[in-house]
């Protein structure tokens, strides 16, 4: 057994925090679902890291043993030492230091699938929702616009339920996705409380990208021109706004039902 | 001024506890929004806090000199105190200790709209965020079965963004609702990943209640049973599920946007 001092146990603890995860590379998953996907999906994983007394499930077991996981250093810690830097409420006994993967713009071309841009996201448990929804529709990933929250923060991670391994992640700034999808002119699709085009009433062109305004501002001027449509949410309550991760959803099932008439 | 030791001020702090919550029926809203939004709708404010250094916008002035606030109590503290009791990143220095408003299963004959079920909701998030979706569709309100999170938890709160104050509360069990439908019968529809007709592709009655199961367990067969419609969402990615707050959001858009064909 390996003590809490060890620098692969301490990394856990230090990936909580945006910065470090930034300057790694790197990010720590926990729970045995969220584990068998990374290593169903083939994400990079560092080591995996497993607290034996509390990894009683024989599926956990399973998961050591299969093909994928043999050739990953295992970590064997005390179940203290793994309470110790676990972020869950009902610990499993098994995480892993998984390396991130980005990809580029021009990965956008090579999946014909709906691809959702994001301006400045702040909330990453949104984040993650949208994943996990877009993962559900058959979507290729997310694009993030200037100052978005991290895909790799613990809650986003969690929210996604595994889809932060399924989905591309691509950061850029909206200038670049500007200039690149001039060049490249696949469809954008915005969305705005001002907008005249009702976002059940229109037909979308497939592929398409999903352009969707941050929490507290919506889209701005800006994000609007560089779009190829812009439709409106219906609202007929006291409020003026939907959660930004249930308009994404409400959008983005409205195409696919339109793609599997 | 008065300080933090005045029972008014020692209550804020006890009602994030949920038994306080329960055994005072009341629970504390902070932020200008969301105590313009219990003003505007009525509800029962027992007394304003404000703390006047922090209370700087001109809109926060407006309210309290509103003819709604005029004849409630208003607490004034310092800045300090404010802070030492307020739930946010930025404080607005307007809070109020509100009083719960609960509605009974005989109000629902008298409201012909969308109502929401949940079996067993836990997450405060999500419960709240139904909330906000059920106002911009016009809905009527949700119903909680059985051992559900608390709608007036501080999660729940902000993330309803006012409705609710808007949207009526029921809490009730599954028994004694399935006894009431049974009496009355507003047709009752499910959401089940192995349900056969798709929910894109069924017209909906009006009113109808649509009936959600638990993060954890979906529907289960006691409640499958009282159902009138099952309904699934397709999905075809590598998840089986949808959060809860994004797949009540889809069922109840295919339902809006039937209603306003």
């Amino acid at each position: 057994m390996i003590s809490t001092n060890n620098p692969r146990i301490k990394l856990i603890r230090k990936l909580r925090d945006r910065k470090e995860r930034q300057q790694t590379g790197l990010f720590y998953i926990e729970g045995l679902r969220i584990v068998a996907e990374a290593l169903q999906t083939g994400a990079q994983i560092e080591y995996l890291v497993i607290a034996p007394g509390l990894l009683s499930s024989p599926f956990g077991k399973q998961l050591l043993q299969s093909e994928a996981a043999r050739s990953i250093l295992v970590i064997e810690v005390s179940d203290e030492t793994f309470l110790g830097f676990s972020n869950k409420d009902g610990p499993q006994g098994l995480g892993a230091v998984v390396k991130q993967k980005w990809a580029t713009l021009d990965q956008i071309r090579k999946r014909s699938a709906t691809w959702v841009a994001l301006d400045a996201v702040q909330d990453p448990g949104n984040l993650g929702t949208i994943l996990r929804t877009l993962d559900s529709v058959g979507g290729a990933g997310v694009i993030l616009l200037d100052q978005a929250t991290d895909p790799y923060d613990p809650s986003s991670v969690r929210a996604s339920m595994g889809a932060v391994f399924s989905q591309l992640l691509i950061k850029t700034s909206l200038q670049e996705f500007a200039a690149w999808n001039h060049a490249n002119p696949i469809p954008v699709v915005g969305t705005s409380g001002t907008a005249q085009l009702d976002y059940h009433q229109v037909k979308y062109p497939f592929p398409s990208i999903l352009l969707m305004g941050s929490e507290r501002q919506g889209l701005l001027d800006q994000h609007l021109k560089i779009c190829d449509m812009i439709v409106k949410i219906p609202m007929i309550g006291r409020s003026d706004s939907l959660n930004l991760a249930i308009a994404t959803a409400i959008v983005l099932y409205e195409m696919f039902n339109q793609q599997r008439v």
